[in-house]
């Protein structure tokens, strides 16, 4: 079991350390410890999804800080109102619940860098995930050994280490790190990934772990070289120059439109989306318009790409439909 | 349901069709037909993994082709031989079996274009295999709508329809197409992609598939820039400019690297290989030197990357081991 760890970082660094009280970040508080890091704030959310379970997760949380004599932050949030109210899944409010819990810690303490207990086989799941949802080359490049996010640094220290290469802590919480079947991942953990395990015949954690490395870096290629491109079509204002944008290639025009229009604010764009603004822009559609989610559009004019805002107050035929809560 | 076809495509158009006599190739036989295509020849490969119901399989399709006055190829294989021989899987082995029997039909009737019955289904089938394989670059792009292989010219025109959109036709071979649990694809399809689609909750064949458009050109630019920049460094026989190498985005360091020794001939490259060429390349290894698969090597020596061939006859430590079969 390695400890991937940025090379700015020694045991002498601050850190805020992501605990739910499960086997995973439990082992990371110990392996962390047995390297030498003393400076850890332990920071547990409760989810209240699971309730007195959960309670019982941060008095866990809060025995353990006591027991190596290390600060805690024990938060709570309401996440299935959080979902309702946002109107999003449970899995995507406890995120963001605890996004801003660790913005708050890392605010009050100053320590922008969390440290992470995700594994290899988490990655696994990520990737999985994202592939059912179609989202790309970004999202199979997977979770980030370290990622910037909102002024937070993210540290996962065992992304690269299998779960049963990781040591057994003394005591943990059974259930905290395996949730509910209400999240996507648990299904996949508990249910699917077994089955494909079976199917496949080997464990297949490292192969997708290599394949995810090797996206992660040609996605910043591609992201790269498409801001560039972008810039070099316009928009100061005027739109894209349309005779260089269908001297593009293929996946750069895509890149291109995706980051055009949703750095103007066009929400929720899909495949289908980027085609058919795609087809405007190769002048292969008439009429040279297309609708966009939250009442945009995307014109083809004079020679340019324009995209069109929604029209403000009661508007055009698609209304507030698909317009961003 | 929408018949893809290339648009130098007609009725008039010669095609050999690869089929099973199972529902889907049965269904695109129909399909065809009813498009106005009559100028089809049925090849059907004999795999004899399933004995007197593979006859069956073949004397069904001979009965096909009679039905609709066309023209028959039964050929007929040993997979289970050939794999043994080749040291490969059933899988494999029926996949190169059918190439070189396609190959046949080709050369005999003076027909390039060879149309599959591939749907939507197999496409994710095929996604999922080769992202557990973790081949990421090319794997994720799935199989393509038209492909040339080996002088044949692969036309799938049910890639982008799912398989419950596909007419279910008169008469077919109930097992045909679902082959044996030998085959990891059945295997997927059979037990972990319900298990998958239950997990997740709703259907995403359609979310893969599009994804692996995308991922296809972005393949197809990402290679084209790594065959340029691989060219841009030598190597004419002098190796490789390290200096250059040094100065590429870590993506294109590992596909040249990749594109560079596969090139030369070495065998079974991984991912590990190419991060251990990279850091030679790098100059960050000590020594300058790393071992290959099939006891080829790479040294870095007086600001170039040079590739050793296996030394002839009994040679270094590695020996024989390692060399392609």
């Amino acid at each position: 079991m390695n400890l991937l760890l940025p090379p700015d970082c020694s045991p002498e660094t601050r850190f805020l350390l992501g605990i739910s009280g499960g086997r995973d970040s439990v082992a990371l508080l110990e392996a962390l410890w047995a390297a030498g890091y003393r400076h850890l704030i332990l920071c547990h959310l409760n989810h209240q999804l699971r309730g007195s379970d959960s309670d019982g997760d941060a008095a866990f949380v809060a025995d353990l800080a006591r027991a190596y004599g290390l600060e805690a932050e024990i938060g709570s949030g309401d996440v299935r109102a959080l979902a309702a109210r946002a109107r999003i899944s449970i899995e995507l409010a406890a995120r963001r619940a605890r996004l801003s819990f660790f913005k708050e810690c890392a605010a009050r303490h100053d320590i922008p860098r969390v440290l992470l207990a995700h594994h290899a086989g988490d990655q696994v799941e990520t990737i999985l995930m994202r592939l059912l949802r179609g989202t790309g080359r970004k999202g199979l490049g997977g979770m980030r050994p370290v990622a910037r996010l909102g002024g937070l640094i993210l540290i996962r220290p065992f992304l690269q280490t299998r779960r049963d290469h990781l040591p057994l802590p003394a005591r943990f919480r059974e259930d905290a790190s395996n949730a509910t079947d209400l999240f996507l991942r648990n299904r996949l953990r508990n249910r699917a990934i077994p089955v494909l395990r079976e199917a496949f015949g080997r464990d297949f954690t490292e192969a997708v772990g290599s394949m995810a490395e090797v996206l992660r870096e040609e996605e910043r290629l591609l992201e790269q070289w498409a801001g560039e491109s972008l810039r070099s079509l316009g928009d100061g204002g005027n739109g894209l120059d349309a005779k260089r944008f269908r001297a593009l290639p293929v996946a750069l025009q895509r890149r291109v439109l995706l980051g055009w229009m949703s750095g103007a604010g066009v929400p929720g764009i899909g495949f289908r989306h980027v085609e058919a603004a795609r087809q405007v822009g190769l002048g292969s559609a008439s009429p040279a318009k297309v609708n966009l989610p939250g009442d945009w559009h995307l014109r083809r004019r004079a020679g340019s790409l324009l995209l069109d805002p929604p029209s403000p107050g009661p508007s055009g035929h698609l209304g507030d439909l698909g317009r961003p809560q």
